[in-house]
């Protein structure tokens, strides 16, 4: 089977092209012409790095997860939780004095070092791909954690996931052809999708509780009889899936389950858009937590890769069609937006193009920063995957600190409620209980102001549909997430308060 | 006269909308519903800033341009110049011991001034608008630089100009309108106006040396007679123009021109996009400089605003329908990825709502930086100005550092070659003196391979044209920038290289 996924490119993408007019010309050269040796440029609109105002950047670094961050509790006092067995909750403050000794990196205006990138590169105008040594890094770190399952393949640096996504929809979709989107989905691709001018179309998520997400036998079935039940609609273009720590619901599909969705895309010529902004952080089953004692389990990197991470759909794609999008946001912090794109070097190229009309890349200074603090101080992919286990611990005990709280409510006991525990990601969704023949957009509406009205803000999943009208019944949840916490107590006393305000409801009669 | 543009915004861009699944609901509260005063939130996707592995950044600082910077002479000595007075150039050397005295700006996880931005806010998912400070510090800088004749306006932080521009045009641009732009022009414009469907239609540009650029009496006719020279295409919706140091005739128009177009802009009712990534580098009138000696003037910052600095079409516009683009690229560091637009409050709105597709706004990061170095270094405003000076000093200087090299050729001499002497920017024109009846662009591409085997590397104009067609016979001009050049050696080389490529080329009789 060919792996040239050239057929799957948009129109609007393949027709672009990426001369600028710096460009030395390609042909027309007379006879007897050599090109000077060290030609100088008067050809560049580029400033000489002696204008910059930067010198040098030393980034100061901590070796944990709030390492450095007082936990301040945000809870008056008058409503302290019996169930909190720590005040402080895991952000352990650190003397000042032991402070002297954390991690810095310096970042001068000229290295020779190829893995890092200098002031005088990083400040300057750069290619719209990324600059080479973050380009290498994450070739370097997808071979390791995701490796492709052919050769012809790269990467490219976008500016955050969003970035990506609607550069792959631009790269795969044209006005009129169809993607497929899980029913409950990350719903600003609905943005992206629609500004490449494509349909959207829900698939059916089983909500289950031992779910992989897609409800397999219905996407089946919807691809086996599109002509018959859409005569208006193009065949799907490509499939759109978050599919390890699903948002909002929270499921990763089994390296089964995958293999038996790209059999499908192999079928019926979809390419596969898979979005995975926090799959890293995998979660073990839930334990009762010990409160104020956040480690759960260390596992080495080798078994974190080899029986932990779910396998990326690159690793059983076998004809180029997967194009999977990476992103710094949550591993290192959102407000670098920086990510990347992994695919078939024909669709990064298509990538690239629009890069050139929608951004011109990421921002170089940026790049650098985190470049350097992976290179310099993490020393690379290892010590990258060893920042992410941290990680990964303090998202687990949180995790289950939140569905403590919730296993131990009187909602919970008298089965008001129902819980997903993902395996990865930072979502949990709560399913609400309501009885057959209700309206549940409303009553789950309802029920949101409840919670607001009790102090916790949730995600309704009516928020995050494809099309409302498709998913109503199935609409009995909320997405919570235990990231931005600032403390132990903030979890417990949200789900506490979440709690409470769905046990009122209900024994108010559903009202509010 | 109305100043709402809202008839100029693009459909495309009034049909998007900026709602976030995230949001809490706007109606339909019960009875009774009160907001609890201090929520918890499980909603917001947001890492907790505890998770971010930065905890502090040192930014050290030049206090002038190539403070620090060493002159490497990338020349061979064989080659020296003659004319070169002296072995350094301008970039003196500093010693390092003085070099500990350099200001630093500390950036720390939290801070209560509300001039800076700290770590828990930069790294953090942010409005894609920009943040706070900066956006203020964009405001002030406007409001003191080229204020608005009217009240409703605002700013909106760019991921860099390119950004800004290809945000305007989809703002302003619906498939089929059409773009009028200066028949020579910054080219990728044209992927920006073409990814919104647009039409772009070339403006004349009188090329005589005092000239303001566009070709006004020329501007009128072809406005004047657009129905009947274009019954196929709608009159014009906006004008892109770079109106301070052309890219790349580098032409600068007078306030008095900028009125006269303005009010065709009134009258056709088409919007002006005013790109200007450099006209805050005022270059004074050439004079012969002392090389070795870069500085040509010192003025103060009053002077500066009212008797150097050429006003903004924002500045005499009463109708809403200027957006303008400025960038750091040119002032502060191309690698930055930022910028900003300044423009009425509805335009601005479509642009942020289209900021949400393409990519969520600029690195946090960054913003940080910058915000923080200009805030915290060069205190504000009038600091950056001074900042800008220093660079306006520098570039003068090389400006005619270059122009000597060539006024002191034989090509000049010989009247091969002619000069534009810019009033602002990094670009200056080198006219090629063609006789008549030969093909333009055939004889500049033969002799750009000239210049190209004697090492200098410049842009044709014929490159950077609209319609090539349209522009042949005024495509006797190569751009040369003398931003890029790592000292003076550079630029007097470059302009001797230059020009005696083309003395040999008119010698050989228009040949190679």
């Amino acid at each position: 089977m060919s792996t040239d996924p050239s057929h799957l490119i948009s129109k609007r993408a393949a027709s672009r092209s990426a001369l600028h007019f710096t460009n030395i010309p390609s042909s027309g050269a007379p006879k007897g012409f050599k090109p000077h040796p060290k030609p100088l440029a008067l050809s560049y609109g580029m400033p000489n790095h002696g204008f910059f105002p930067i010198d040098s950047i030393d980034v100061n670094l901590v070796e944990r997860p709030f390492q450095t961050t007082t936990a301040t509790s945000s809870l008056p006092q008058v409503d302290k939780l019996s169930l909190t067995g720590s005040e402080n909750g895991q952000q352990t403050k650190t003397p000042p004095s032991s402070l002297n000794t954390l991690p810095s990196v310096h970042i001068s205006r000229h290295t020779d070092d190829p893995k890092l990138i200098d002031l005088a590169r990083g400040l300057q105008y750069a290619n719209v791909e990324g600059h080479a040594p973050l380009l290498q890094f994450t070739k370097n770190f997808i071979t390791r954690t995701h490796k492709p399952n052919y050769e012809d393949w790269t990467t490219l640096i976008s500016n955050g996931a969003s970035d990506g996504l609607n550069k792959a929809a631009d790269a795969l979709l044209d006005p009129g052809d169809v993607v497929l989107v899980e029913e409950f989905t990350f719903s600003p691709f609905l943005r992206f999708s629609g500004n490449a001018g494509a349909i959207a179309v829900p698939v059916k998520i089983d909500l289950s509780n031992d779910s992989d997400g897609i409800d397999y036998d219905a996407l089946v079935q919807q691809l086996d009889n599109w002509e018959k039940d859409h005569p208006d609609l193009p065949k799907p273009k490509a499939l759109y899936t978050i599919a390890t720590g699903q948002n909002p619901t929270g499921f990763t599909q089994s390296l089964e389950f995958r293999k038996k969705v790209y059999a499908l895309a192999v079928k019926h010529d979809f390419a596969i858009i898979e979005d995975d902004p926090y799959g890293y952080l995998t979660l073990p089953k839930y334990r009762k937590p010990t409160v104020g004692e956040p480690k759960v389990d260390e596992i080495t990197i080798d078994d974190y890769l080899e029986n932990d991470l779910t396998p990326s759909y690159l690793e059983i794609d076998t004809t180029g069609r997967v194009v999977r999008i990476e992103t710094f946001s949550k591993l290192f912090a959102p407000g670098l937006r920086l990510g990347f794109v992994v695919g078939h070097t024909k669709v990064i190229t298509a990538i690239k193009n629009y890069s050139e009309v929608v951004n011109r890349g990421a921002s170089g200074l940026t790049q650098t920063i985190v470049n350097n603090v992976i290179q310099d101080n993490f020393n690379g992919v290892d010590g990258w995957l060893e920042w992410i286990l941290k990680m990964r611990l303090n998202y687990s005990y949180r995790k289950d600190l939140l569905l403590y709280s919730i296993f131990e409510s009187e909602a919970y006991k008298k089965g008001y409620v129902d819980i997903i525990d993902p395996k990865a990601g930072m979502f949990v969704t709560l399913k609400v209980n309501l009885p057959e023949n209700v309206n549940v957009v409303e009553k789950m509406k309802l029920l949101l102001f409840k919670l607001i009205s009790v102090g916790v803000l949730v995600v309704p999943g009516y928020n995050m549909t494809v099309d409302l009208e498709f998913s109503k019944d199935r609409s009995n949840f909320f997405r919570l997430c235990y990231a931005p916490a600032n403390n132990d107590d903030e979890i417990l006393e949200s789900g506490k308060r979440l709690t409470q305000g769905v046990y009122e409801f209900f024994e108010n009669g559903l009202e509010f």
